[in-house]
């Protein structure tokens, strides 16, 4: 999937991705402040979880388009930084959002997937769906940049 | 500037748009949260500003590109609205958004312009500046869509 | 797949499909020049064949990003007209295209796909193959327009 | 306005950007194919000129969506390739175009300016005007990428 190698052969793979996730996702004010969960990660693909919250509405009482953006742009930056080497830093420099449908739901599961990854670029997609259904409300297209040697930039 | 008939002529024109998106940007518990504040509207442009907030950070300790992507969302959406027919309600269709810099400084100023205004679709432009840097750390190109006669939905 | 209805029931719904796409294809300038062909269409997919062709390059020899963009965008805006009401014209309202590694080999295959359909607006992804590659080499998020009663634009 | 020196002090620096975008440009079998001139090239900004032609048209016989993102994304490329240090080769990594009204008219005028250049990604915004048009009929936000020390690849 990747040209950084792609998912890990060794059988701790998806476990060590998780770990190096998790450390970087425990340092986002901005996770915690909405409230974010990673349900899940593996080399290539992350999935999060975000609920509803009045805290987070934009004016007709769903959810914020920045807020769905938000989780959007982690989970697919989780993504593109599990298939990265491990010294490499990332950051997002540019993502497309079309919202489908207004975010209305109680708990939304959030996607993020590698498309294809280079040295420097990492494409991404990722999808947001509201509680059972099937389709998305949000889509994203994102690249990701791996940042290397950068003094006081890592994870 | 606008297919909908363009800034109006009358001299109370910018104190009704404001007045408009006031009322619509204050049901928005996403902008309270964040703390944002609407400095001026004119038809056609909107401009808010941020503060950094340890509680919006990315793992990096700058302002996450979620936090900025929903200012600029938003200050383009009210951008949209100014120049929309008053029944017409405001949702973002799409926004592609560039980080160009860490959005790294104290005080974020935050402009959406309108750039071409049809009776369904409108597209506008936003720019993010950090402190007294003139030169934008994020640039948005977006997509609104005016909503009319749906139930529950106004604003 | 889309709120506009879905795939038709009936056994013939591919032909129509394919009959209506052909007839508003064969008025393109632009695909007759690039020598594109359509594969398949059935509601919600249509795929699409290029060629390589030295008219068509870019300043290292490969394919140019706006001929496999304008592949995409037909591939996807087909897709869109395959969902929409026999009365609709379709038009593009924004893509973003991401080229994931240059676009070299003989031959193209671009497949456009329904993400999600209302009355206006139908948001697409497209994605596009050289060769025998598994991996896409450009992906697209579009949003397609749906046109009614606008004299003289039809298909 | 670029973070890899920006314009360049000298008087001829103009000439000098328009002799190495030229040579580029020569090399692109796109741009002959279109007929697509480059009306004026100087540090960070490039404007380019295409004629309507039926070769190019969509089925409602205004210019294909392509067409006018082949031009947009050229212009926005040249524009980069103009900040960019002299060993640089430029690719597009992703573009967004709006289209925002049919690119109906005979001579289009279309212009890329660099918004803010980094040693690798070059953020770039377009616009594409109709005649004596003063509005544009299509927008771009691109992002650029410098390539390095790649075999086969300048320019």
């Amino acid at each position: 999937m990747t040209e950084t190698g792609g998912p890990a052969a060794s059988g701790d793979s998806t476990e060590a991705t998780m770990t190096r996730i998790r450390a970087s996702f425990d340092k986002q004010g901005m996770m915690a402040t909405l409230g974010v969960e990673v349900i899940m990660a593996e080399p290539g693909r992350v999935e999060m979880a975000l609920r509803h919250d009045d805290r987070f509405t934009q004016q007709h009482g769903f959810l914020h388009a920045g807020a769905v953006a938000s989780v959007l742009d982690t989970a697919c930056g989780y993504a593109a930084y599990s298939v990265m080497p491990p010294d490499a830093a990332v950051l997002t420099a540019t993502f497309t959002i079309n919202l489908l449908a207004p975010a209305a739901g109680q708990r939304f599961s959030i996607v993020g997937e590698v498309v294809r990854a280079g040295r420097t670029l990492v494409v991404c997609r990722g999808e947001a769906f509201a509680d059972d259904d099937k389709r998305p409300f949000a889509v994203m297209q994102a690249t990701m940049t791996a940042l290397y040697n950068r003094p006081g930039i890592q994870g």
